[in-house]
């Protein structure tokens, strides 16, 4: 058999497909910021006014100057006089002069002279249009500070990041209502198998339905990419160059899950170094599932040939399909990924030199000292073709190609599903 | 001052919250598989047929009847007359008779009376017409039995479970292109406050831009709800009542953050208290930040008062907020949360009897004994009033209410925002 001759770890290969991609500015659009959530920004926010634009109390209470205030105590108050009340919402129309003091609210704006507030509850009313001081302030006290959030001109959020709610609140407190973020690639994605049929298709003998299509799709979407699907195409070399040709000037990458069988494998990888050159840098991973991947960069895109089985699309396309829609968006500041530590219910082997990627049942309730409910690793022994052991399991984790295994009770991260 | 006089714990007030909600069975409705991911399913989903839907060969190989292989071996070789070739993607037009074999690729229906396949590489072609078989198989070897997947009839998917990629693929296998479920229940959102004003709008002195609206719509949007904005209303009582009482009667639930002053909030829980019975079950909440947390009950739906203050609003939006859209949703089932596990950077001291929640930047690098590299945690001390120090936050942790704090290089788990 022709394939497999020689296998290259999954990081060697990453190495090498991201390392053949050109360096490319992501193209930039327009959004309104209230639907940024999970896009990437394509250039740096800078903040275009200082946050709090005032300074501002932080307390129900009095706003004083503090050196009025130097010597109070319980026992020996100190006594000012009532200038106001700063209304919520606008300027305080009045200056403190010396000996005032002015009723603010949490949130209000101090007014001109004054540097500090005084608590409600450290204060009473000495008679109408005066108050005691029961505990001294320093300057600052109570407050927050023009721009003490925010300075104006300074980078709020960097470029090449994806974007939270936390982040569109960010921006909104600085009347940034649109902001810049990376368009959304198109990643053509193609099934190939002359057994495949569309899943709305009442099955004939022999035949099975498109599931690589759809996972991927959604997958796709996940990572920020727009899934473009060209279909289902027979195992016939000119049909598939035709196809994937079509893809790959229409996308900004290509996905192809392969036909089950060798030929059909074979087929695919020659499908795709037709489409140009660089061409077909890798053909075949040496990772279970997904031995039989094909990674190829032509014309300055990525072309990526997946096994057919679900199970191993899944996995491959996790390993090499995001982190290519991850360079396309620009993304330069990852965010820690979502997984957990769980502990490893069963014994499970793993040939060296290979990685191997077990899905797996989370369990809680693993006591996990100091970091309260712990999770258990059930792994899931299945076939890579039974994509309903995937709907079962949680998540994934890895053998490294250095093992032999694991032992139960050993700890290992799941990456969620 | 009248609030906050019997503070509970978080988890009290939430069982008091939801202990007040009707049991009710979200609205179904019916959407395309492809896009009913994040969703969740309103009923069980049963496969329709099985999967495979014939038995299939999991190898390149021949389909034999595993009784013509034994003791078969490398020495001893066993001969097999070919048959045919099944092709892909149609039932094979011939049955085994004994002593037959028949070319067969992965993923191929296995010919009738066959019940094993050898692997490609255990034979070797006799003469023409005529293989060798070096290696005896046993029945069912490298087949995949029709059903192995998935049972007709079998519950594929339960109810009230969050739909998948994954879910999305197996659905699509079974030819299952539309999936009924749960309605996005509207949250309605209210703003509070005569210093807040639209992002859009200029500053003047003493004004602030609304941002929880924001912040919060983006929150319930991935808690699986539909955000409905209703503005910002000033802080007087007849106003508050009236958006509050438009907003519970087109909505399953209501949010309204608190102006920031002590008054604004006693309004916000008079209008709330106002809606109807049984009205305010809490006012006030042990957790730093969010305080002044007001949770009530009226006319069958949860009415939420949040603080102004946007950390304050997101972390109690995170614990009360979120748990109403789930169970509006009907999401009887948990997947595994985002969290990871992280090696804290310095002492935080915690007030013993308030349950705080700490953000923190998450820094790669702590070996982690088995799990591969972890992450460092390293607080953001911040007022909950600037929403930069989320911005610049990964996650949150909790200090329980029964610790007096935690030591730096203890575990702690961190909710990603």
């Amino acid at each position: 058999m022709p394939e497999f001759l020689k296998l290259i770890s999954p990081s060697e290969a990453l190495t090498l497909l991201m390392g053949s991609l050109p360096a490319q500015e992501p193209c930039g659009e327009w959004v309104d910021t209230l639907h940024a959530v999970d896009r990437v920004t394509a250039e740096k926010v800078l903040a275009p006014c200082s946050l709090p634009s005032f300074t501002r109390s932080s307390m129900d209470g009095y706003a004083v100057r503090a050196s009025d205030t130097y010597g109070a105590s319980e026992s020996i108050p100190g006594y000012l006089v009532l200038a106001g009340e700063v209304p919520m919402g606008s300027g305080p129309a009045f200056a403190l002069q010396p000996g005032q003091a002015a009723v603010i609210h949490t949130g209000g704006m101090l007014p001109q002279n004054s540097d500090a507030v005084v608590a409600l509850e450290q204060t009473e009313v000495a008679r109408p249009g005066e108050i005691e001081i029961l505990r001294a302030v320093a300057k600052g006290e109570n407050v927050i500070m023009l721009g003490e959030d925010v300075m104006e001109g300074q980078i709020v959020i960097p470029g090449g990041i994806r974007i939270r709610p936390v982040e569109v609140g960010g921006c909104m407190a600085l009347g940034i209502t649109q902001i810049r973020v990376a368009a959304k690639p198109k990643i053509g994605i193609i099934s190939s198998g002359d057994e495949i049929v569309p899943p709305e298709r009442q099955l004939d003998p022999g035949q099975v339905r498109d599931v690589n299509s759809y996972t991927l799709s959604a997958l796709v979407t996940e990572a920020g990419g727009e899934p473009v699907l060209y279909g289902i195409v027979l195992d016939r070399l000119e049909v598939m160059k035709a196809s994937a040709a079509r893809a790959l000037s229409e996308c900004q990458a290509v996905v192809i899950t392969a036909g089950s069988s060798a030929s059909a494998r074979d087929k695919t990888a020659d499908a795709i170094a037709a489409l140009g050159i660089p061409g077909v840098l890798v053909h075949g991973v040496n990772v279970r599932p997904g031995k039989p991947t094909i990674l190829a960069v032509c014309r300055n895109k990525a072309v990526i040939g997946l096994p057919g089985n679900p199970v191993s699309a899944m996995v491959i396309a996790g390993l090499f399909v995001v982190p290519v829609i991850k360079k396309l968006l620009g993304l330069k500041v990852e965010r820690p990924t979502a997984s957990c530590l769980a502990v490893l219910t069963v014994n499970v082997a793993s040939q060296a030199g290979r990685e191997d990627w077990i899905a797996v049942k989370l369990i809680p309730g693993a006591a996990w000292s100091g970091a309260g409910e712990g999770w258990l690793a059930d792994p899931i022994f299945a076939k890579s073709n039974l994509i309903f052991s995937l709907v079962a399991a949680d998540g994934l984790f890895c053998i490294s190609q250095d093992a032999t295994g694991l032992d139960a009770g050993e700890l290992v991260r799941v990456f969620l599903l």
